[in-house]
Parts: C-alpha cells; sequence; structure tokens
C-alpha cells in the first residue's frame, strides 16, 4: 500500500461512528441501496444492516462508487434479527415512518447509540419495526408527494446526525478500536 | 374538483416558497432528476430550472410521483440564460462545488432569495457556473467516496434550506401572489 493510501485510510477511520448505523428492510432497488451506502460512508457510519426481500438486490459498483468497500453490511433473514444485533450494542432504534404519529426527526438525540431504520419503497416499514422502535420519525413536507425517496430521505436522516455530531464533538475523537484499525488497514479495501 | 382536493392544494400553495429554486445543470439520469423534483415539492419549491444535456432526459412520472406536476420545470438552453432568469428574480446563486475552496453549506443563509445549482452526475458544474456564482459550497464527507449522488446532495441542500426557513418564520406567511393561486387552483394539477 502507498504512504498516501494508508494515510487516506487511517484519516477515514480517524472519523468513523461504530456507535451510528442504517438498518435498510427490504429496500430493494439497487440505486437506492447504494446511494444510501455511500451516504452512510460519507458521514462516517461504519456499519450497517439489511434485511434483502430479494436475493436480487445487489449493490452496484457505479452509484456506490466502492462505498460497499468500506461501509460493512451485514445481512439478516428478518428485522428481529437485525434488530436484535443494534441493540445488543445499546443502540436505540429510529424508524423513519409517515404518521401523524411520528415526530419531526430533528427532535431525536443523535448523538446517542443509534440506529436508522428505512423502510421498503413502496410500503414502508413493517409493523414489527414499528413495535420494536424507540422512536417513530417524520421528515417534514409540505408538498403534493406523499413521500420521500428513500435514499433521499436516509441522507437528510444522516446528515441531520452528522450535524449534531459534529457540534458535539464526536468527530474529533477516534472510535475505532486498534484491532479494527488493523483489519481495515490490512484489508486495505478489498475484502 | 372535491372540496377536499381544493383545500389539499391550498394548503400547498400557503408553504410554497417562490424566492427559492433549484438549478440543473445537465443532470441527465431520470431517476436522479425526479428525485430531486420530489425533495423540491416537499419543502415547498414552486419552480425550478434545467440545462437539458440531452432531449432524451425526461421525468418518469413514477419515480417522481406526479410533484413534476405541482412544480414548474423552465428549460434552458445554456447555464447563462438560466442564472440569468434567476438572477434577474433578484436571487443569489449557490454553487454545489466539491473543492477544498468551497465552504460548508450550512454557512450560507438560505433564507436570502437563493437558487441552488446542482452539477452532472459525472463531470459536476461546469466553469462558467462556477464564475458567475455567489458562493460555492460543499457538503461534509468524511469517507471514502469523493462525492454524494447529486438527488441526495441536491435533498440535504434543500433541507438545510427548509430548516433555516422555518426557523425564520417563512413557512408561517404566504408568498404566492392572487393571480398565481388562481392559475394552479384552475388548472387543478393537469397542465
Ligand atoms: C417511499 S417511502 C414509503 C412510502 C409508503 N407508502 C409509506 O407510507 O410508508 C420509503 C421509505 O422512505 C423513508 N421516507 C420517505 N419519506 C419520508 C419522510 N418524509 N419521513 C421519514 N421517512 C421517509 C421511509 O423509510 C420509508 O419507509
Ligand atoms: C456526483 S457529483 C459530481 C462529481 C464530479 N466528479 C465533481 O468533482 O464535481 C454530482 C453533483 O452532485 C453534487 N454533489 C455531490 N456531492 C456533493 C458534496 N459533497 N457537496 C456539494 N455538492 C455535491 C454537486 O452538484 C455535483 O455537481
Amino acid at each position: 500500500m502507498s504512504p498516501e493510501r494508508y494515510q487516506r485510510i487511517n484519516q477515514m477511520l480517524d472519523k468513523r461512528q461504530p456507535d451510528l448505523t442504517v438498518v435498510m428492510e427490504n429496500v430493494h432497488k439497487n440505486h437506492n441501496l447504494s446511494a444510501v451506502v455511500r451516504s452512510a460512508d460519507a458521514i462516517g457510519v461504519h456499519e450497517m444492516h439489511a434485511i434483502w426481500l430479494t436475493k436480487k438486490a445487489r449493490l452496484s459498483g457505479g452509484t456506490a462508487l466502492g462505498s460497499q468497500n468500506w461501509v460493512k453490511i451485514h445481512n439478516h433473514k428478518t428485522i428481529g434479527e437485525a434488530l436484535e444485533a443494534t441493540q445488543g450494542q445499546g443502540m436505540q432504534v429510529v424508524v423513519t415512518h409517515l404518521s401523524e404519529h411520528s415526530v419531526d426527526f430533528r427532535e431525536v438525540d443523535y448523538t446517542k447509540p443509534t440506529a436508522i431504520l428505512l423502510g421498503q419503497e413502496k410500503y414502508g416499514v413493517t409493523d414489527e419495526a414499528l413495535d420494536i422502535a424507540d422512536h417513530h420519525v417524520m421528515i417534514p413536507m409540505v408538498g403534493m408527494v406523499q413521500s420521500l425517496n428513500v435514499s433521499v430521505a436516509g441522507a437528510v436522516m444522516l446528515y441531520e446526525a452528522q450535524r449534531q455530531r459534529e457540534l458535539a464533538g464526536l468527530y474529533d475523537k477516534t472510535h475505532v478500536s486498534a484491532e479494527e484499525r488493523h483489519r481495515v488497514l490490512f484489508e486495505g479495501g478489498h475484502p
């Protein structure tokens, strides 16, 4: 590995936020999945979770621009299994859901360990996810359409988390363990 | 038109922000164009501008979910012509551009009349756009990928404008003229 690449990967790892993740529940369009991974990488998400609706869903290198090599994606068979994993890490579950009972997404504290849950393009999130969640949030909309594109909603959520974490100084400290740093540097982004 | 639909359109018009617009410079993938229009509608953009790279680009009803019926899109042959139109309305031009000379996107005041310029998927914005712009801004990224998807960048920009305008009370006043309200209600979303 060149010294420049070594330094670049180390700088990236310095900013990673292992206690912030995204759970994609049945999101199945490639360009949406890829765009979410790309946004997640951009704000320092280190690991993500997905429940695959079909086996056909696959991250395309084109739209994800290689970010799938840097954000580890854990596949789960059920939403219960996925949220067990994030709750096991002490994360609150924040479900994005279009409902009059949801609160404005900016009211939640994303400096806490957090799993952001995004739903399926057509049907949204499942009742099971809503039951397990600590918060139901909604991104305000004042136009004629009923919902945002899922990758757009994901990015708006993630950049709110980034804004809060930046203000709280969470990007000024290193959070990745020495072992994890070693693993990523060793694999060099080609796992 | 049913009373419910009449009321729904009036409520939408009450929130419209005619002094906030998006200029899409050569953005050519349908799903990106459509997602930007959908996000723009969601935060109250009333009119947009596009410079088409190819004639093939078309808004698909599927992804835009009908928002293209509610956000008027002006087509232009050149970026100069598009920015002449927005500057003629007294708007500052804010160009999104990945460069070390760009400032953080949250430093700009979007409560002022503003045109947000988004660039082409592969090549970004043109030098001509950069020359005309009042501000060059960048959405911070701390990961391995170099850029965000353009519709994601557009949404993050628009929701920052929404956040500032909400705080400033700009959604509490009506900004659309009586004539414009009449036109939209008359056309009923089927222009
Ligand atoms: C296209 S929407 C699904 C729409 C579905 N008809 C519903 O009512 O849930 C796909 C996903 O995008 C996210 N989403 C879209 N718009 C949102 C908004 N305004 N607030 C929060 N999440 C949103 C949610 O994760 C949602 O499950
Ligand atoms: C995929 S990017 C273009 C990348 C191109 N290689 C460049 O360097 O400009 C497409 C458009 O998305 C927007 N964009 C993407 N990431 C951005 C960021 N971090 N900050 C501001 N704008 C961004 C800009 O409008 C850009 O022109």
